[in-house]
Formats: structure tokens, C-alpha cells, sequence
């Protein structure tokens, strides 16, 4: 029974559901309904689709995600990144606010909902990893500057073509300063300072700077600029005829050529979906001491996705303004989504007539003011220090993001990590150790003053031993053999060793070999069990010409003991 | 002084030379002549090349390596190898034996010195380490039975397309079976058998199995088979004329789009020639308890290839069979390879009329002999238990290499084996540790008995905290938190961890965070230097909820104390 109901969440919340808890949703469902509503609308229009596609987005994805999700916080809807990335795709294939334009979308979000199932179904979730924490920050430091030059046209009145890249466009609407339209701007800074006064000053006048009031600016905005367009009939462009009712049940158009060209950047809005959603449930659930199922997770996102592309909406994720919102308002159950819904459903069933004298300038500053938050560059100076090559990752990722386009700037980000990671683990830190005073210790000749043998040589190698940095090693050892001419037995500290493929495996018999031919015995110590389980399958241990020791002490008394028997050193 | 001539490594050679070692270097070079220029001449057509490319492969290249070699015993010379990945590259551009053919292979050549040299330049010269131990045997592999099959045609005398792989290319092949050219096939089995019972008895007859007389049936199965041409006026393929006298100095041709289009197989070519070239050089040298000097050795084959395209050769690397009968033919130095450039000068200015009669179908021979011995499948066993992913690489390299061709092989079986090392790391071994009886070691809580107390949890990773696996690792240490409910103290052993990314400091920091909101210390042990380093340029060692100790002992001691005084537990 337990097991049955892990796979549907709301289950359990709704058979442990107390008539106190409805009230607390009830009140952060509304306040959901209203800091959704414009924000809703203007991702929409970020994506290149009409107003009520991104109103959709809040309707069966949010209810499905209720139902089948396992955070009992996050809320699932229309975000910026996600709508940035589908007009990226959507607008290389079909005119914007065209119904081709919708149509593609839909299968856009299909495939993200499939291809998040496939993820689960194969158990590849864990490939978000190779999105590194430099990747992920480059990417939506350049998403949201990508975001808020998007806006530059609405909120400016300036008239720019596609163009080719960030900088283009941006140049386009520097070049065009001279058309400002005076009246978008104005909208647009008062409602800028609208959200901004709302966010600052609502809080403290509530003494809860967290408190949710802080986040109705939008509406606000939203409400008082649709009132200055109506009531001083200013000339500026609106939203305009958004048609009245709930979706229809539509299944996506099917063209093999089509979705085979929008599956690259379909699997880069899955994941880039799936850790932004994952990351926030974290967050949220690590507030609670509880945690999330990475495996249910996949799921509820992709039928939340699923269910968006029959409804003619767009690619939804978990969203990080939502879900703070819906937490600050006192929710305790995802029932608070399902009132959200209610208030969505009642906004396009009856209030549509109200968005037709909504400024652009207006939506556009409400996208601006939530996106600035995003861009952070504050840690970089902090990597610089502790790895710099991760800070160069981020400017790749951030660069090619910006100049290139989103699938090509991630995976220039993922391909320069895995690049700078191979590098880094192909010259390994090797040190030649000594004893540490009376101890069983062995550490660095060159930190620590030590007791060592003339004929013995420990040698630490500190990185797994592959392809990447077998040839240095081997090269290392030879170098230290040849300097020290004395030596007879070399003693290889296998401590920080992990692991071992085939090309280390090949150096060390070809290692082993050398040293023989010269007289020189080859040591293993400190071999990690996995280690020793890998080495002990093949002829190698048999074929070594020196001894397998447990610790590098073993080695080191048996050693040096032979010697000085050999030689009558020390008697 | 010693500096300088470092660069031109024969002038040392010279100073020191005596007149008993020249006896030793005319005979080896002799013999060496007598193998080479059989092998010279078959390869050449594999190239796809006149028999005198083959030839003037060995006039400038050999004199070059031979005054620039760090390698006293190193020959180099047309090798098969590259002879096929020219074939490759340059049959796309154009039809084989065709002037523009032997123009497009001298830039092809030209391209690969260059390419060698900026490695030099760039100390990039670590980039052949990508090229792992599996997807070298996978290529070498499908090269060699790319290689036999090349020679079919020759071999049975049926005319084939030349294909879209090689199993296309084998099918017709087959297909062709009934025009098999029964001369042909009789003067190559002749051959190969030929060269068989020379290599198998010759050796036993003067009572040293490494004699180079064993390496003469090449050049007695040339001399049989154009014999037996000349003599019983056979109806069979041969070589034809060959224009006497020696190379001119010709510059490659340039066109810049053919250039750039050449230019990623003449990659692939260069590094293909350089792990050759290093690799035997380095095990010839070994045999001498010398080493050779990598950066020389990327300047002189750099060099050899130069002169290789300014004088209508083609691609040259080390040669593992000429530099073995150099060996064996008791070389000294280089000055042998002086002497087999003499005996090949001297054959293209008076020789060149007794290959009219010399069969394709002997010369098939010579190089299938040559080349099966290569193929190499033994290790698969022993690799497959030690590491079964890179077996998995290397039949993708192989399987790529035949179906896909060779640089998109080689990619492939490169991408193969990182994505394989990122996802092996991306799971790391993690174990709880306890303290080994009284010792001042800890092990593996699973794998032996150990002391350990209920409210701190030491934990080993043993693998670096990077982006692949950092998650997972967050994820493992709050599972442990979770099932050990009376933990207050965390401690991560970091006796395996080399080397930290910021995603891996960002997961410490998150980690950090979290375990302090539920009350539990986060402690590091046994942290190395340079990762000391690393986390001490960051804020996290302040905000650290617990303490960085030297060692894990250490940590235990005072932790186990801390509580024993809280609880009086022990008291």
C-alpha cells in the first residue's frame, strides 16, 4: 500500500488532511493566483506566444505536478528561462504568435515530457551532473541578460529584427535610440519602480520583509497601468483580444523531420528544467529536514510537461518565485497550487476582457524586475582562487550562451569542463614520502622532514591512474629512479588511488617490467580494497616483481630491514 | 655547448663515434636496406602512392630523423599505418596514382610536420594521452583489418569500388569470388608462404630465432616472384616502371579550402605517427636503460615529415619492424640508418628496371604478413575482468575505425572513454569508517570490525569532490545523516580527495548549511595539502560548522571525548 502511494504523493497528504490546513492554503493559494497572473502573461509573450498559452501553463501542468510531485512546496508553472529557451528553438522554425509558432511549441513540450520519462526509464537522471555548478552559473547569468535585452523592444518601443546573436540585437536597439517611444518608457519605468517600491517598502510595513505582500508589485503594476491606458487613452501597445475559456484538449502536430530537428534543444529545455526544478526542491525540502525523490520527480515533471502540450501551453519547471511565494504565504500542502488553479481558471473564464489595455512596457518591466535578481557574479572572484579554471568555464558557458545560442553555449560550457577536468587529473601531484619521525605516517620529503632509506623510494601518486596520466607517471618514476641511482626498491603508495583502467594497468606491467630489467623491484602499498579486488583478476600481481604490502609502514620495515641485512648497514 | 647540441643529437654521436662501431652500423644498415625496400614499396601503394613515393619516404625522412632523433636505434620510414589513413584521407579528394593525388599527399605530409612541430611549440605534446591503451589496440586492430582487406584485390585479382567501408568493401570482395585470378592467387600464397617459412626457420638455421635473416623473406619473395614473372612470362598484375634517379625538391601545392578540409585527418595522422613513433622509441630505449627526449622527438619527426612533403613522399613515423631489424642487425647509431638511405639512393638510380616484373600479388603478401601479426586480441580476457568499460571502447574504436572510418573512429572511441572516466568517477566509492582496534587507523565499517560512537559518523569518499559526482556525494552524506538519527557530528575524511572544483565547494557549503540547520557539525579530516590550500583562499573555512583536524585519529579523539563529557556516557 505504502508502496503503491509513493508513486501518487497527494495521496498521503490529502488522507493525513486537517480542516486547519485548508485555511492556511486557501489564503497562499489566492496570493499564488495573484503573483502568477502577471507573470504568467508576460512569459508568455518572453516565449513568443499569445497571452493566454503562458495562463495554460498554470492550469493541467500545475494540477498534474500537485498530484504526482514529491515536494510538498514546489510550485510548477511558466518560467523565464524555460520561455527564453523555447523562443530560441521555436523562432528558428515558425514566425512568432503564429499558430505554427504554437504548434511547435506543443511538441517541444512533449518531448521535454518524454524525454524527462526516458530519463527516469533508463535511469539517466544522473546526467545533470555533467551541467557543473561554473555551466549552470555562466548559463543563466547569460539567459537572464539574453532575458532583459528580450524586453529592450517593449519596454523601449524600438522596433529590432531577430538578429543573430545578443550582441546584435542589442546593438540594433542601441542604433535605434532615436525612435524611443516616450510613452512605453514611461510605463515602463514607473512600473519598474512600482515593483521595486512594492518589494522594499510593502514588507516593512507589515514587518515581515519576507512577507508575501512584498511580491503583489506585479499585480499592481499590472492593474494601475491597464487603468492609465484606459482611463488617459494613451497610444502605447497592449496586450490586446485574449479569447475567454479553458484550453482545449489538443494533441501536438506529428512531423517526423520536425521533431527529430527540435529534439537537441528539447533535451537541453529537459534538463535545464529538471535541475532548475530539482534544485529548488532541494532547497525547500532541506528547510524541512525532509528531501525529495529525484525518480518521482522526473516523473511529475514530465507529465506536467506532458499534460502542457495537450493543453496548448509551454514547457513548465519548478519556479523559484512561485514556490517562495506559496512557502511565505503559510502553505502546507500542494493543495494551495490547486487554489492558485482555481484563481487562473476564473481569470481566463471571466476577466480576460481587463488584459486588452495592458501595456507591453508593462509586462516588460515585470520580467526585468524579477530577472536582475538572477544575475549574480559575486562568487566569481572567491573560484578564482580556489580553481580558475571553473571561472574560465563560466565565461565559455556565458559567452557561448550569449554569441552562440543556448544548446551550443551549454555544451561548449560541459565540453570545456570535462576538457579543463581531464586536463587537471592528467598531472597529478606526485610526492616521494618519508617516515614521520617514529610514526606509522608517510607523508611528503619535501614538507616534512622524514626518515628514508637510500635504497628504498616511497613514492605517493595522488590521482587515479588512467589514460589521462599514465605516460606521466611512468615518466615520473623513471625520472625519480634515475636520480637516485642507489635505489632497489620502489615502493608505490596506492592511498589516494580510486581506481585504475586499462592504459594505467599496462603502464604499471610496462613499469614493472622496466624497473626489472634494471634491477629495481616495483611495491604496491595502501592498495584500496576495490583497488586490490581490480588488480588481483589479472596476471599482474602474479608477474610484480616486488610484494603487495597492506600499509606503506609494512613495506617500509620489511624493506629497509632487508637491506641492512643485505649490506650490514646498520650493525 | 652540451645545450645546443641537445637539438642536433648525431653530433654528440659523431664525437664519440669509433671506427669499430662503423662496421656495425654498414652491416645493420645494409640488411636494413635489404628489408625496407621491398616494404617501401608496397606500402606505398597501399598509400595508393607510385612505388618511388615509398622510396623517397626513405631519402630525406631517414636522413632527417637520423641527424634529429633523440632514439639511437629508431628508424623511420613508410609505415603501414599511416599509409592507410593517407589512403583515407586523400582518396576522398582525389583518384589514386593521379599527379593530384601525390600533390594532395605532400600537403597532407606537410601538414602533419607542422601540426607535430606546433605541438612542440605549444607543449601540447600530452594531448596524444587522450589516445587511450583500448582506442589504441581498437584502432591498430581495425587498421590491420582494414589493411588485409586493402590487399584482397591484389591478392586475388578482383576489381572492387572503392566502397563506402570496409564491410562494403569486403562484401564485394566475396561477391567476386567467381573471377578469382587464379596466377594472382598462386604467386601471393607462394609469397606468404614464402615469407613464412623464412621468418619461422631461417632464424633456427643459424641458431638465433632474432636474427635478422629471418626478416629477409620480403626481399627473396620480391626477387622469386619477379623471377618467376620474367621468366614463365606469367599474365598477372606487377608493378611496371618506375622512373630511375632520385627525388626532385618540389613544394606542396596550396589552396587554402583544400588545406583546411585536410587538415583534421592530418591531425589524426600526426598524432597517430607520434604514439608510434614515442611509444617504440621508448620501449628501444628502455631495452638500453636510456631514455628519449619527447620534446626532440616531436621536432625531428616533424622534421622528417617536412622533408617527407617537399621531396613526393608521404606521411613517415617510427617503424617498429625496420627499427627491430636495425636491433637486431647489431646497429650502433644512426649512422645505420645513413647506410640504408645509400642502399636505397643506389637502388633508384640503377635498380629501378627489375620491378617491372615485381607482382602486386607478392607485395599484397608482404604486407598481409607484415600486418597480421599486429592484430592483437589477447588482453580483451584479462581487460574485460579488470575494467569491462574499456573493452566496450575499445570495439567502439575498432567498430568506428571499420564502419565510420578513422579519425571519426578515433573520436569516437576518445568521447567513448571520457564519458566512460566522468561517469565511472561520477559514482564514487564512499565508506563509513571506524577506528581499527587500538591502531591509529580506520577502515571501512562493512569491511572490518571497528570502534566507532553513535553520535559521529566519519566518512570516506574516495574519489575527487568534482562536478560529476558532487551531488551524489550530498545526497549519500543526508541518506547517512538520516539513517543515524543521534549523529551531532559529521566528519568527511578526505585521505582520497585530491583535488576539489567549485561545484564540489558549493556542495561542501550547501552541505554545510544544511547539516548546521539540523543540528549536526560538518568536520574534515585528513585533508591534503594542496587541497588545504585550496579551501583556505575560501570564506568556508570560517563558516565551517565544525573543526578541520590533521587527521581522522585526531578528530575521533576529540569528538568521542566531546560527547563522553556532554553524556558522562563513559563516566
Amino acid at each position: 500500500m505504502k508502496r503503491w502511494t509513493r508513486h501518487v504523493p497527494i495521496i498521503d497528504t490529502l488522507r493525513g488532511y486537517r480542516r486547519t490546513d485548508f485555511g492556511y492554503d486557501l489564503v497562499a493559494g489566492l496570493v499564488l493566483g495573484v503573483v502568477t497572473v502577471p507573470q504568467a502573461v508576460a512569459y508568455a509573450f518572453l516565449a513568443g506566444l499569445p497571452a493566454q498559452a503562458g495562463l495554460y501553463a498554470c492550469l493541467a501542468p500545475m494540477v498534474i505536478y500537485a498530484v504526482l510531485g514529491s515536494s510538498r512546496q514546489l510550485i510548477v508553472g511558466p518560467v523565464a528561462i524555460a520561455a527564453l529557451m523555447v523562443a530560441a528553438t521555436v523562432g528558428e522554425h515558425a514566425p512568432a504568435h503564429s499558430d505554427a509558432y504554437l504548434g511547435i511549441t506543443t511538441i517541444v513540450c512533449l518531448q521535454v515530457g518524454i524525454l524527462l520519462w526516458l530519463l527516469r526509464l533508463l535511469r539517466l537522471g544522473g546526467i545533470v551532473n555533467l551541467l557543473s555548478h561554473p555551466v549552470i552559473t555562466g548559463f543563466v547569468n547569460a539567459a537572464a541578460i539574453l532575458i532583459i535585452i528580450s524586453q529592450l523592444p517593449a519596454f523601449t518601443g524600438i522596433d529590432i529584427e531577430r538578429g543573430d546573436n545578443a550582441a546584435d540585437r542589442l546593438a540594433q536597439i542601441l542604433s535605434g535610440m532615436g525612435n524611443l517611444d516616450s510613452v512605453a518608457v514611461g510605463i515602463g519605468v514607473a512600473s519598474l519602480v512600482g515593483v521595486w517600491l512594492v518589494r522594499r517598502y510593502a514588507g516593512l510595513a507589515v514587518r515581515d520583509r519576507d512577507h508575501p505582500i512584498s511580491r503583489t508589485g506585479p499585480m499592481i503594476v499590472a492593474i494601475a497601468g491597464t487603468g492609465a491606458v484606459a482611463i488617459f487613452g494613451l497610444n502605447v501597445d497592449t496586450v490586446g483580444f485574449v479569447p475567454a475559456g479553458l484550453p482545449e484538449f489538443v494533441p501536438p502536430p506529428f512531423d517526423l523531420a520536425l521533431w527529430l530537428d527540435l529534439a537537441p534543444a528539447a533535451a537541453m529545455i529537459a534538463l535545464v528544467t529538471y535541475i532548475e526544478s530539482f534544485s529548488i526542491g532541494t532547497t525547500l525540502a532541506s528547510r524541512q529536514r525532509s528531501r525529495i525523490d529525484a525518480s518521482q520527480e522526473l516523473v511529475a515533471l514530465g507529465a506536467a510537461n506532458v499534460g502542457a502540450a495537450f493543453t496548448g501551453a509551454y514547457p513548465v519547471a519548478g519556479s523559484f518565485s512561485k514556490s517562495s511565494v506559496n512557502v511565505a504565504a503559510g502553505a502546507r500542502t500542494p493543495v494551495s497550487a490547486l487554489v492558485c488553479v482555481a484563481v487562473i481558471a476564473s481569470t481566463l473564464l471571466w476577466l480576460t476582457p481587463l488584459f486588452v489595455n495592458l501595456p507591453h512596457a508593462t509586462l516588460a518591466a515585470i520580467i526585468i524586475a524579477a530577472i536582475v535578481g538572477i544575475i549574480d557574479f559575486s562568487m566569481l572572484r572567491e573560484h578564482w582562487r580556489f580553481f580558475p579554471g571553473d571561472v574560465v568555464v563560466h565565461f565559455l558557458a556565458l559567452g557561448g550562451v550569449l554569441l552562440l545560442g543556448v544548446t551550443p553555449g551549454l555544451l561548449l560550457g560541459v565540453g570545456a569542463a570535462i576538457v579543463l577536468f581531464v586536463h587537471r587529473s592528467s598531472r597529478p601531484h606526485i610526492a616521494v614520502v618519508g617516515r614521520l619521525g617514529d610514526s606509522v605516517h608517510f607523508r611528503n620529503v619535501d614538507r616534512f622532514t622524514t626518515e628514508t632509506f637510500p635504497h628504498v623510494a616511497a613514492v605517493r601518486v595522488d590521482e587515479n591512474l588512467y589514460f589521462a596520466n599514465a605516460n606521466q607517471v611512468e615518466d615520473r618514476f623513471l625520472a625519480i629512479v634515475e636520480q637516485h641511482s642507489e635505489v632497489r626498491h620502489l615502493v608505490l603508495v596506492c592511498s589516494a588511488i580510486n581506481f585504475i583502467d586499462t592504459t594505467g594497468l599496462e603502464m604499471l606491467r610496462r613499469l614493472n617490467h622496466t624497473l626489472d630489467s634494471l634491477g629495481i623491484a616495483l611495491h604496491l602499498s595502501d592498495v584500496k580494497g576495490p583497488v586490490r579486488d581490480q588488480l588481483e583478476s589479472t596476471s599482474l600481481s602474479g608477474e610484480l616483481s616486488g610484494n603487495l604490502y597492506p600499509t606503506t609502514d609494512e613495506a617500509m620495515r620489511d624493506l629497509g630491514a632487508s637491506q641492512a641485512a643485505a649490506t650490514g648497514e646498520h650493525r
